[in-house]
């Protein structure tokens, strides 16, 4: 098979676009769809400082590694969720990606934050499931972080993968108000907010791979060890089957949500404006904060079981 | 296990509805939840004639068995498609089924109809998939007959399974009109359309399966020749392992769509006024229906391959 940008031998096929590349070509091809999604969504522009989310994985590293060549002013946060041995080995991934490529990484350990709580413990406490406990941690984080550094954008590794596996949960139970809220940017819906964006949204999970394979990134291979059983699995190995027999078939599915579907959700009644959080300042629809109701929550069951043992 | 209901030994165990029942119950079960839909979505009342198609094949059956043994006025339309051993074999169940419950069953064979063409020639005449030319042959012939008796409204046997398959496939491509009209009660657009109900659309085609088997309905268990590799089944084989990991999926996407999804379509603008296809009459959006355009294209095609001979 040939490329078909150069006619070279092609290394990589992409069923979903019908199209195969060598690879100097694939890297062209990858870095210029990120380019491209970047412009047709404005999420940022090279005058603005990009903070880039970095957990360890393909995507993240991926997005920052093509992101610098592609001359935007970033930095990387390191988010560090006290997963055990996970959280080790992405740390030391990420440390080393960005000191190959002499950019600046910025680090967040949750347990040396202030309120000290890594992911594992907040689990443990509430007895929740470890993904909702860090959703709510993470988005917290991020925002603490984008804000003390001045970044007004925060640019995160979703792939397409995962965009067409949320668009499926959301659609399979009509979640009006998170059809509403699922595009590749988020402007910032009080100051203290930075603008959220998703430059891989368009990208494949397999492109991102093949690209950090051939650029020599050295990712962390492994799953996070709490995904496994999670429901958003149970929608990708559906939307991987519809793909197979139907290639192109996530794509559309985004593409054409964000062309035809969003405009009627988004035309929906808009949330309540946001005011501050009570305890940590950040903005909250409530009194206090998501977050801080889970760290509270975690500090009253412990003290519960203290009382009790 | 035991039944849900009289605590006898249950002989089905239904996870979409965490339940279980013993035979004499889950036919209960099973009617009533056809009376529940066509009471919830008026579908119509015990004193409409309703016309209910059916093509021999468990769900239709089972639909109008219910029906007659619920004490709607029903009489049954059964389509001749021309499909060969398929077809012969679906009309000898659809006229055993109405012979031993007396009830009155009209034939429609296409090949002996007006334009006197079956499936297979117009799919070979015209290089269409056949099951294209089949939807146009069907909605035209169900309507054409519904008119001629009288009736008022057409039930039909699509079960959820169905119901689920087509919305995700509407979903997965975002086609929003077909999404607008995605309900089990369509009102009539024309005053020579009648009503179509789907009085199945919250049962599955394991219930209707089962129901069929319990109430010993002799149907045709091969499927139609012509769906092999169609899409619908990929779609349908997604939904089952969905399903079978969460069960009560379907109902919540079928469910969910009704209640929350379906509104925001349908505000959409409506499509244009019908008038009358100049040829048969039947309600059309443009001079000649799509029927009338597809027996055209025969004819021409039938011409030119005479010509060239």
């Amino acid at each position: 098979m040939k490329c078909k940008r150069c006619a070279e031998k092609a290394i990589v096929q992409l069923r979903s676009h019908n199209t195969a590349f060598c690879k100097p070509c694939f890297v062209f091809f990858f870095q210029r769809g990120i380019e491209r999604a970047i412009t047709r969504e404005t999420m940022f522009t090279h005058e603005e400082r990009v903070l880039v989310a970095v957990s360890g994985g393909k995507d993240s590293l991926a997005l920052w590694d093509a992101l610098a060549d592609l001359g935007y002013d970033t930095e990387g946060l390191y988010l560090g969720l006290g997963i055990g041995g996970y959280s080790h080995a992405s740390e030391r991934k990420a440390r080393a990606f960005a000191e190959r490529r002499g950019l600046r990484l910025r680090i967040v350990a949750l347990d040396e934050a202030e309120d000290g709580l890594a992911i594992p413990s907040v689990a443990a406490a509430t007895r929740r499931p470890p993904c909702s406990a860090c959703g709510t941690f993470k988005r917290h984080h991020f925002d603490r972080a984008a804000l003390a550094g001045g970044f007004p954008v925060l640019a995160t590794g979703h792939n397409l993968d995962d965009e067409a596996a949320r668009l499926l949960g959301n659609v399979m139970h009509w979640q009006l108000p998170y059809l509403a809220k699922q595009r590749p940017v988020l402007a910032p819906t009080h100051p203290r907010f930075v603008r959220k964006v998703r430059p891989l949204y368009r990208t494949s999970e397999f492109e991102s791979a093949t690209y950090a394979f051939l650029r020599g990134i050295d990712y962390v291979v492994e799953e996070c060890p709490n995904s496994h059983g999670a429901t958003q699995l149970v929608y990708k190995d559906l939307l991987n089957r519809l793909e197979h027999t139907m290639p192109g078939s996530k794509l559309a599915f985004v593409g054409d949500f964000l062309s035809r579907g969003l405009p009627l959700f988004a035309a929906a009644p808009e949330v309540a404006d946001l005011g501050e959080c009570e305890r940590c300042g950040m903005p909250s629809a409530g009194a206090i904060c998501g977050y801080c109701r889970l760290v509270a929550e975690v500090g009253r069951r412990r003290a519960q079981a203290v009382a009790h043992s």
